[in-house]
């Protein structure tokens, strides 16, 4: 079975966890990664959601914590700081910045970033295809009253998630640079060769909206033969993990699972893509033209994760036992 | 006073801690620095012989292994390795990355490797001015027999010295780049100023021959008005430290302390620099129009370089209690 997962970071990578335990080795899963989130700090390029999938599934994630690598050390950083007081507000660690090395050097030397992430990919072997959305540089930035000045500034995404904490109120969160953008290599054909899309329980906004902004990516899913079915990130109206009401609350969405779902919309409108939809047990959502299902939608373990995905690949019309 | 030191790496670092020992907080003390050691690895750049000097002065320095920063731990290195085997054979320390990292960033930017060392030194606070000998990118290359084909190859000096130890016979040792650089900013201005020059202990052909390699600098030390002493770094004809030997014989002069003075020569003499020439104690040097003085030339802590130091001064007369 051919499977396209639209994914972000830590709940892009633990779904995704859950979709090759759910399918087993035979199943060829291509992840379309979100890479609004990528920045430069210290002249280094950093993919933190592209770095989560493949630490998760290379079996190289600190699980505690849910980014980053398994005993990590923090020696660069505090050094930077030394330098710098005040840079220290990304969490970058010491085993992390050998990767970043090595993706910095090789797209300086003219690599495109999906050859960048596939040569990464050869050390941890994550058994899942992890496509960058795009090789183009997109940057999501948010538009936020400076808290010095009072005047408006559009900030990095990383600075309003990381440093602020999504606690200043955003008045609106754009891809910059999507619109120039063309998806990456592979990305159209996966979409047109899946057997099933699913959108992972990751942000509606900043990580699958940010994928479906690249030109070309949400019509070649609705022109796609495989069914779409999203996960709802929302539970008991709160995001499961980080700070997604905050991202919903800029577009204007409510943080609810119907909310949401309305948002992607049914792939019979003019603008949607859902044929189904999986809430979690207890909430309700009406979503018009879409199927909605509920079931536990806790990522507590993997094999949680795995009854999570076999239930959007039997509303999609694809079970596996 | 007005000093101005050539120096190299380790031991002209602790010859400028002797320096600074033997002159007090008042002297101004300049030193121009090799750069032909620098090179670009995984992305970084790296200053060997400047941030050999800014740590021992500003007090980072590992004591025991003379370069790189005490404490230092080696998460990153392990991790470049796990990317890429064989990458190891260049020690990068995890706190050294971070001063990498700050250069890297502000050399892309556009800064001058002089400012940024500047910038560094903010930190440091070394208590002597260190300067590039340039702003120019000048690489020392080394000309061997390749092990693997036989064939003639010119590889980095850091890749003979570290990688092979200086072990494979060199044939020719170049500098290059350095016919097109010139001097970095402030080094002909501290040479004109200064009240003595002093060739610290270092490599005469990889370090201080690097230096007298930029177009300019040679004329304005033969041309300036105060005298030049240089301090042999051959003892009993050995180097001292390193591998001096094998550079020296790459360029057909012998490892004495005679040897070496002569390849400086006299200042009355049409290529020559010297007006004086300290050699160790019991080794035996005729430097034809040179002034030699043997005095104990080890240095063995901070003490003892100073007392080399007033010796070099009171050579170059201008002597200090």
């Amino acid at each position: 079975m051919k499977v396209v997962v639209l994914v972000g970071g830590v709940g892009g990578a633990r779904f995704l966890q859950g979709v090759k335990h759910a399918l087993g080795p035979d199943a060829e899963i291509t992840a379309l990664v979100n890479t609004g989130d990528d920045v430069w700090l210290h002249g280094l390029r950093i993919c933190p959601d592209l770095d989560t999938c493949m630490y998760t599934l290379g079996a190289g994630i600190d699980t505690e914590r849910g980014w980053g690598r398994t005993g990590e050390t923090w020696t660069v950083k505090e050094e930077l700081a030394a330098y710098d007081a005040g840079s220290e507000w990304f969490g970058l660690g010491d085993k992390d910045i050998a990767t970043h090395l090595v993706r910095t050097r090789m797209l300086r030397a003219g690599y495109p970033l999906s050859q960048v992430t596939e040569a990464l990919c050869a050390r941890w072997q994550p058994g899942v295809r992890l496509l960058p959305m795009s090789d183009d540089r997109v940057e999501t930035h948010v538009v936020i009253d400076d808290p010095a000045s009072g005047e408006r500034a559009a900030v990095h995404f990383q600075e309003w998630w990381i440093r602020h904490r999504a606690a200043l109120p955003a008045h609106s969160i754009v891809p910059v640079g999507a619109e120039e953008a063309t998806p990456g290599p592979g990305v159209l054909d996966a979409i047109a060769a899946a057997d099933v899309i699913l959108l992972a329980p990751s942000n509606p906004v900043v990580s699958v909206g940010t994928i479906l902004a690249v030109p070309g990516v949400r019509t070649a899913m609705v022109k796609a033969e495989a069914k779409i079915v999203g996960v709802s990130p929302i539970v008991n109206d709160k995001p499961v993990r980080g700070m997604a009401d905050a991202c919903l609350t800029a577009i204007g969405v409510e943080t609810t699972a119907e909310a949401v779902g309305r948002h992607y919309g049914a792939r019979t409108s003019a603008v949607g893509l859902l044929d189904g939809w999986l809430v979690h047990t207890g909430d309700r959502a009406v979503v018009p033209d879409v199927e909605v299902r509920a079931v536990p939608l806790l990522m507590s373990d993997v094999d949680a994760t795995a009854s999570m995905v076999r239930a959007a690949l039997s509303l999609a019309g694809v079970p596996v036992e």
